[in-house]
């Protein structure tokens, strides 16, 4: 009983607890952000149906800064860009949108009040994130940058779990869907990515190459989370430096293949290699 | 193309896609209330496990209101009640939280503060909600309450859809996976009730009469739709007076049979009459 008590207080003693939580919070937010975005979209679409914008939090301030009736074009340019202003304000001209009392519209704005208060907590957490993911992981985060070394901690729950698990499986950690169908039916290629993807060098490449880089990216990360949770030495400086190179190196034979003709930008990476590849 | 135009100019400017927008934002915002309550008790559990509170918006009054190195049971038991409040105090005595610095409680009190912000705004809009239900479809909310009629305007898009609705689609809507079942395969016994559930006559009915009772209130509710939408008449009061006497017939059927032992008050109601008697 005493023991199984002192192994609760460890584990909540241990801050990845509170990274964890604060990385479900930021996308909690996300979630409710978009929730609450489109129910304000089509509520003030009633009174003004042209007012459109690419983003929820864009489309909320909107709200919030003009009036249709009396339309301050420089605040809209403002917020949305010359171009999607300019036409706003020639279709408000002949709104379809119907007349409403000041109490409608005031209910209307507490919306887009609230929408702006959550994105500016929004933006709270990711700071804090951040500073938690540079304290706690500061190699993973120096490698694949503070927000996804935070997800990768928050989805296996601890750095003392996510330390032990093999490179191909941080690779994939967030596609277990797509890594069961594979496993279930081999006719299904593998997941080349889970979260990582969302690091700039695997998002912003070509199609052909994100499995290389994701699988480099993996390696490196997995070294960084064991540095992190049992050396506590500061690798970062190495493993960005081997990673850049391998990029570098991955997209030179990538120019030279596609020079001979040998792939196509749509091309799907081999599958990835067996996950007992950990040396660098 | 220009009467299209005014279609929806006309379509706009009826007041009830007001009550349906508010309706649906009371709605996100309870999602959003538990979405942002679970991860907040996970949070906050880090610092204080021994913390609990049966709703969310109490949780986060809790946090708010209370340390736990420095317990004031006085204000917790203004908020969770005498019982409660005295079982975590007492088992906060020896809490197997983590220590958190004042930094990282700060963050996760800013969770629960955003709570109580969006529950203040749920409030605002019930009250909102009211009061155009009562503007709009002032007989509907007499007889069925505010909330249910906002409901059921909202969930068929418009009052005047509503009005051209039998009694018998009034009884179901909101229930219509249920019904899709029983159209399928008629094995399926129908949905008794579905929006309308809500009204305090069904939910604390015994289970064998509430499919009579929601028959009764479904009939009242038509009557009153075609009413608030058409003839703009106030015939509230008599509809009141039919639906009580109608479940005090009911109820005492009800109390009859189960005297011969002839029904159990989990004995399911049979099911609906065909759609067309509207007639009270």
């Amino acid at each position: 009983m005493k023991r199984s008590k002192e192994t609760v207080m460890q584990a909540l003693r241990s801050r990845d607890m509170l990274l964890s939580s604060v990385t479900k919070a930021a996308e909690d937010l996300d979630k409710t952000i978009n929730l609450l975005g489109e129910r304000l979209e089509d509520w003030y679409g009633v009174y003004f149906p042209e007012l459109r914008a690419e983003e929820k939090m864009k489309y909320a301030e909107a709200v919030l800064a003009i009036d249709r009736e009396n339309l301050d074009e420089g605040r809209l340019t403002e917020i949305l860009g010359q171009k999607a202003a300019s036409d706003i304000v020639a279709q408000s001209k002949s709104s379809l949108g119907a007349k409403l009392s000041a109490k409608d519209l005031d209910q209307c704005r507490s919306m887009a009040r609230t929408i702006m208060t959550l994105a500016a907590q929004r933006a709270e957490y990711e700071a804090y994130q951040k500073e938690l993911a540079l304290e706690l992981c500061p190699n993973m985060a120096e490698v694949g940058g503070p927000e996804i070394a935070a997800k990768l901690v928050s989805h296996v729950g601890s750095l003392a779990r996510l330390a032990i698990l093999p490179a191909s499986a941080i690779q994939v950690l967030g596609a277990e869907k797509a890594l069961f169908k594979h496993l279930k039916n081999r006719n299904i290629p593998p997941p080349k990515h889970g979260i990582i993807f969302q690091h700039v060098k695997i998002s912003a490449s070509p199609k052909a190459v994100r499995g290389k880089i994701a699988r480099a990216l993996a390696n490196k990360l997995c070294l960084a989370a064991k540095a992190d949770a049992f050396s506590k030495r500061d690798i970062s400086a190495d493993l960005k430096k081997d990673f850049e190179d391998r990029c570098a190196q991955i997209m030179a034979e990538y120019e030279r293949a596609k020079a001979k003709g040998k792939v196509s930008p749509e091309m799907p990476a081999p599958a990835a290699q067996p996950s007992t590849r950990l040396n660098r």
